[in-house]
């Protein structure tokens, strides 16, 4: 429960600052109001916060910062409080206060000429796709709580996906930014230009940085030219190797068509189909690995499908796909794109799970799904190998599923062991810890293992040179 | 003529120790031998320099820093030496130190299913594009220079060049770099991952920061797979807005094929048709205005020439374009580009010219076009307007040439004021006074003006963060 008092350590003239900032309405002081912003969305931490501020614009923003800064406490930045590390929670001791960007969602400009989106930092992701459609275009970045998560968060957690393959994550869409800065100040960085070679690239140091160095209010995104016919296949694959195989056949073939290249195990497929109502697998038979692949472009008469039937039928008869199924309406793509999101749901639904978040060269793919569930094999034997996401980026989301007969909590007990297991093989085939949902509050104390030495010196100074009171997320990303 | 006597700042025990490192054959430190090194290529910037020491890998690099660092002795970072703004010339009093990274030129690794190239700072740009051919692939970076120029400074000074629009610039290709800081300790940070959200993205500060940051020694590059199919094209076009419109026409239509898009001036092509032997217009007469495109594509059996056609005619129909011609072969191919690539050499012949590097979002090139080639009429009766460039990323070299009958000395006194005419438009339409070449030598001057405020003060904290004691490259990019 929340503590019904506020913590003493937040001086109430800075209560009243805050509150002549923003006004009662940007203010949120009533535990029961404060509560679920002080709480990630997986119920994985609670912290307490005496203070969410909801700033209406970059101008009530930077005086809040200013007059946080000069009280000396330290702030948590929010935006769809999606993260999956516990990146934008507060701290236990309720001595640090959350700014929410979520009033600040307006849509700047849309250019459909320069092909780019200026766009505040509280808008979602999916209003910001929304906003791309309109203007006959696309942002390329999907993920699957689009819905809540922020233009502000995303970019802070340098954001993944399914499109990595084709177009980068989000640090690749940024092309200028407004951010205010732990001291209040404001830099306008908010140019669209494609070529600006003025000294320090700032942006990108930002993005990624996961707001421990100031809170992004403002973007310039990219956009691409929206796609004009969209292919989806699922096939059955006999091993990971032959998905590789499937992959470098189609990225051989029309690199810039390959929109997504995923991969499923067939135990996590198996699980999807026992536990998600309505998901059946439109293949002859059950198979050990899948990969789902889309295709889309923006040509016109592209003939993709055409494209897609070639490359799959060189795969089967050289033996890389066993069976595939192309979809024939965007009813059948979705469907085929539940059996690989769902695998989430239905891992949680089976049992008690640990996730690895790790990322390896796309050629190491193969090799770390065998190496990974051989380990954890030896490890615990019966634990369930549930290995899938975005091969077509070397990002496999390694996850392991109790033992069927296991008591969940005896399984949990053992997870740093496990997270251990899978990490030594990710660091030996030269991958990281973490690929696209960041460090935050979870993975820190991983830091000076894996980024450790000068990688890591280098960051603390710079922590150092912009935020030196340490007012910035506090406790994240650094350990 | 260099100075025959060392400069007596620099201590003989640092030589000594730097000739212990690197052996005879790694240390200049005859005049004549180093003089080379102290002179930029176009011949505008000339220090002196006591040293250049040229390590054979990196650990030899390593100890070079850290000797420097100790005795306090300032470096300059060199690759090709071509940049155009002096960014790699030491200072005139012979304090500094030039490291050359010419010996430390190997290729690392080339993998063609990862799709990236593992080489070291020293390469030239055209090894580095020949390592991705022999595998198959294409280093989607090209530039005037890239004979002479070499990957360590293509990434420090963040070169662009004519495929930004479809790949863009050196940035968008390091997925790692391995870099020796100012203190002599390496980052290894060679990692070959396409998703890795593991704390501040050092490696694009890294790039784009001149070598005042640190030295570049090793990187990872993406590459893409070869085109299999190119087509080129010269258009005759009425004005740059229908050249603008005739860039849209060809993203709307398949924008992972538009290569490159660039805009020439009537008067420039003149220039060209005038003073380089061989060139000639394949058109029926001369235009006030040109476009140069170039489709390519890795997809088998793409039919780029029909799309090259089908747009065309439809921009002949809607007099966008006047007049086209469609290169049939290779030889002509290179024919086309080279009524481009000559531009800057037949302005030479033609006068003397003031240049300016500056970019704007690409929709307001036309305007960027129209303005200012009256604004300079405006300032200089007769001067004669060169506009031309990168117009798909919004990068024009607006270059103005001397009045027919003015003096040439008298015209360039007046280069400040010509520049400024041209930057006030610049800055007006949200653009950059330099878009490509960087900041070097030459415009620290102008950072406090466009970039001041936040954006320089982060930029120094940054710089004093990871460069205390002010040794690298210093004078350079940071006023």
């Amino acid at each position: 429960m929340p503590d019904t008092h506020p913590p003493r350590d937040i001086p109430a003239t800075l209560l009243a600052q805050l509150r002549a900032i923003v006004g009662e309405r940007g203010l949120l002081t009533d535990p029961t109001d404060t509560a679920p912003y002080a709480e990630d969305w997986r119920h994985l931490y609670r912290g307490r916060t005496p203070a969410v501020v909801r700033p209406a614009d970059v101008a009530e923003l930077a005086a809040v910062m200013r007059a946080c800064a000069a009280a000396g406490v330290p702030v948590v930045p929010q935006g769809g409080n999606t993260s999956m590390v516990g990146g934008a929670v507060p701290a236990e001791d309720g001595s640090e206060i959350v700014v929410s960007l979520a009033r600040m969602h307006r849509i700047r400009d849309v250019d459909a000429v320069d092909l780019t989106l200026t766009i505040e930092a509280g808008a979602t992701l999916k209003a910001a796709q929304n906003a791309a459609a309109e203007a006959g275009c696309l942002l390329p970045l999907s993920i699957g709580s689009e819905g809540t998560a922020q233009v502000g968060g995303i970019l802070a957690t340098n954001a993944g996906g399914n499109n990595t393959v084709r177009y980068g994550n989000a640090r690749d869409m940024v092309l200028g930014l407004e951010v205010v800065l732990p001291d209040g100040q404001v830099w306008n960085g908010l140019r669209r230009l494609r070529k600006d070679n003025t000294g320090y690239c700032l942006r990108q140091l930002f993005v990624g940085a996961e707001g421990t160095l100031g809170i992004i209010a403002a973007a310039v995104l990219k956009l691409v030219p929206r796609p004009r016919e969209t292919e989806v296949a699922l096939c059955a694959v006999p091993s990971p190797e032959a998905a590789l195989q499937l992959f470098t056949r189609f990225q051989g073939h029309d690199p810039a068509a390959v929109q997504a290249f995923e991969y499923m195990s067939g135990m996590g497929m198996s699980f999807v189909l026992k536990h998600i109502p309505g998901a059946s697998l439109p293949l002859a038979a059950p198979a050990a690995h899948y990969a789902l692949v889309e295709l889309a472009t923006p040509r016109p008469n592209a003939g993709l499908r055409a494209a897609m039937e070639q490359v799959l039928e060189g795969a089967l008869e050289a033996g890389i796909v066993a069976d595939a199924v192309i979809a024939e309406s965007d009813g059948q793509r979705a469907a085929l794109w539940r059996l690989r999101e769902e695998h989430s749901e239905a891992q949680k639904r089976e049992g008690a799970s640990v996730k690895n978040d790790v990322s390896v060269p796309v050629s190491k793919v193969p090799e770390l799904i065998r190496r990974a569930s051989e380990a954890c094999a030896r490890l615990m034997p019966g634990i369930r190998v549930v290995p899938f996401g975005h091969m077509g980026d070397g990002n496999i989301h390694f996850n392991l599923e109790q033992p069927v007969d296991m008591d969940a909590a005896a399984f949990l007990a053992r997870d740093h062991e496990i997270m251990d297991t899978v990490c030594v093989v990710v660091r030996d085939l030269g991958g990281s810890f973490s690929a696209e949902h960041g460090v935050g509050k979870l993975k820190p104390y991983m830091m000076p293992e894996w980024r450790g030495g000068a990688e890591l010196e280098l960051m603390q100074r710079i922590k150092h040179a912009i935020d030196p009171g340490n007012l910035m997320n506090p406790g994240k990303v650094l350990p």
